[in-house]
């Protein structure tokens, strides 16, 4: 498998179209692209994971509801970002389904074989008629066959920084497959997922059922481990569509290829989901924070999100201060039955609690670690055999000046 | 009932005595206050409320197991700030029964008559020499009968920016009885309480187990209902002690005297519980969310935690943005079912939402509101009889810049 970072990961698998451009969904005439369309002649088969929050979006329940059937096929994503289209009540559905049915008007498909997405402010109806002009542009980028893959990537963004992908290819019997992906995240970002969405496309031919397997571990050993401030968004998807154009089909090659193409679904989604922390609201770390030892698999991830998204744990990390009490602390309001006395806590290799005694030798060496950009937590509770992982990072004044208003 | 904010609240109830003495738990040579002693010379019937965390302080675990025996008594409470004496393990439990027993050594009582609190940096052993000569000459003040009600107050607080009390008299068949209180909060509220310290003194007569079933209520209905920052502490502690001094037996007054003291010690844990958040670090509002029509009680306390915990939610009050996407967001991600379409939102007596729509036409009336130090906001689910309200506050740019380090 080679792994590519950046780049036009979105149309290295064959046959692949996409386009970005602005047609000012915020109303602001800055000239932020805002609307990308995502197209494949062949039509697709389709996997998608979405946020389990109790408000979703009207794209996210149209997304679903089109997904749920076995034999649903695929030919265009469309996504816009400045508007979420979340709690727009009816108006909001009928959206949805216009962006779907004027993206299938201009590539003559039915409205049907289009899925949705949209991201941004919550609780204000899309200005469909810059949407729609928005549509019409994007749609002619593709047509014309305009090579829009980095302008896509520009155009799903919100607070993020930067565009964040990655590819993938892997050797097949004969040929090779590529799997390529882009996120957007940035706030909100939390247990299952956040104001995120990402997208890959894939060469290989594979069953609905097939790729949804397959993206749903990855989904959960990657987007769910993360969490910038433990605020779960409306809208969070993932969706992935493969539209076969290598010719080679996944349930026709060996079982080590097809372990090799999970791996390599799996790969894209945490090199995503770790880009997604880095990029974070006014982040300045990344930290790694594995939970040992605890007596079940769920505990330890509770342990872990407690940890993660305690204000006071994620602001020494910004002061980087190498606090392990309110580390404990947060453990402990976990109330997974932990036992201080029991604990080891290490920074990177280095011990900073063993069986709850601090080794206070170790103290201007753990002070280093959690200076630096990137480092790793691991806390062994020692009391069984359950584990859990999660991706973070700290809290900065910044991040509170930032979202103190939109 | 008479209420009387702020004051000497400790020593108004007969028989009380306060200290507060600089020890210079922190090694600072600051001079701040940072020790106190409570003490009755007739013996006290007690009860207290404890943090639920995994990880509880040594003088947590000392007082608890106290606590448990029915029959005990108490004369005397010695409190630190500073140190929080946790996770400090064997010494921690040798140094909480060292602090009790110097008390015991002062006043010539049993050191199992004396409680022991701390408040402070967690996971550093107690300086015990300061501490104990801290203890002589908080011991000495009160001996010598040293008017220390307010330096009591100061000697508990950390990062308050100013003490907290208040106090009630209720008149009895005959005479009255004073209940009084005091806190210290700052970060760390949450849940079931927080960093913080509240102490309760009262003249009535009254068994453990009577005061125990009052305060417990009332720190319910208080205590538990505010978060500042998500975070529980390993130290929170409320105390409460009676020591008969007005010669009134609350099981032979009537009932209706019976449900004035349970309601004034409501109305004292209320009003502390206030000041706390209030006084959160750096804080610069006060909320009020009240969360009606869940299915169940405990469905609307786990909407009103997700809004009062969430960051996004908590830095746009800070911006005085009556985001109200952002606080149905956070309620859907408790995930107890809310159905968008069927919530109303208030801003004070302001709808905001009504049935999932948006009233737009009050947008400037919301904007008013949530510009003002003091709200309350209430969500009506629509669902069920299950009602919930939590006590909150912002999120500030310095309280991160407050945090970073200690």
């Amino acid at each position: 498998m080679k792994f590519f970072d950046n780049g036009d990961a979105l149309t290295e698998a064959r046959g692949f179209f996409c386009s970005g451009v602005h047609c000012d969904v915020k109303g602001k005439r800055d000239g932020k692209l805002d609307l990308g369309i995502i197209y494949s002649k062949k039509p697709c088969s389709v996997a998608g994971v979405f946020t389990t929050n109790d408000v979703r979006a009207a794209p996210v329940r149209y997304c679903e509801a089109l997904i749920k059937d076995e034999k649903f096929a695929c030919h265009a994503i469309i996504a816009n970002s400045g508007n979420a289209n979340a709690c727009t009540g009816r108006q909001g559905e009928l959206d949805t389904k216009k962006m779907a049915s004027e993206v299938a008007r201009h590539f003559n498909i039915h409205s049907k074989e289009v899925l949705v997405c949209s991201t941004g402010r919550i609780g204000e109806p899309l200005p469909m008629s810059r949407i729609t002009a928005g549509i019409r542009d994007a749609a002619d980028d593709i047509i014309k066959e305009y090579d829009g893959a980095a302008a896509f990537q520009e155009a799903i963004l919100t607070s993020d920084t930067c565009t964040k992908s990655c590819s993938v290819r892997i050797k097949a019997s004969s040929g090779e497959i590529t799997i390529g992906g882009v996120v957007k995240g940035a706030g909100m970002i939390e247990p299952n997922m956040a104001t995120m969405l990402s997208f890959l496309t894939t060469d290989i031919s594979a069953s609905n059922h097939e790729l949804q397997s397959i993206l749903a571990i990855a989904v959960n050993q990657s987007f769910n481990r993360i969490t910038i401030d433990g605020d779960m968004s409306t809208n969070d998807s993932v969706l992935m569509m493969a539209n076969g154009n290598s010719g080679i089909e996944l349930k026709n090659e060996s079982k080590k290829f097809q372990d090799a193409f999970a791996h390599g679904v799996e790969t894209i989604c945490a090199a995503l989901a770790k880009k997604c922390v880095s990029d974070g609201e006014k982040v300045t770390k990344f930290i790694k924070l594995k939970v040992d030892g605890a007596e079940t698999e769920e505990g330890a991830q509770k342990v872990a999100r407690c940890i993660a998204n305690s204000l006071l744990v994620k602001t020494s990390w910004y002061g980087s201060d190498p606090n392990w009490g309110r580390i404990i602390d947060a453990a402990g309001y976990a109330k997974v039955g932990m036992d201080f006395a029991k604990v080891d806590l290490n920074y990177n290799e280095v011990p900073a609690l063993k069986k709850g005694e601090p080794i206070v030798g170790n103290k201007s060496r753990w002070k280093e670690i959690v200076s630096g950009k990137n480092f790793t937590i691991t806390l062994n509770l020692n009391q069984g055999k359950g584990t859990g992982e999660i991706w973070t990072n700290d809290l900065s004044e910044e991040y509170v000046n930032f979202n103190k208003s939109e």
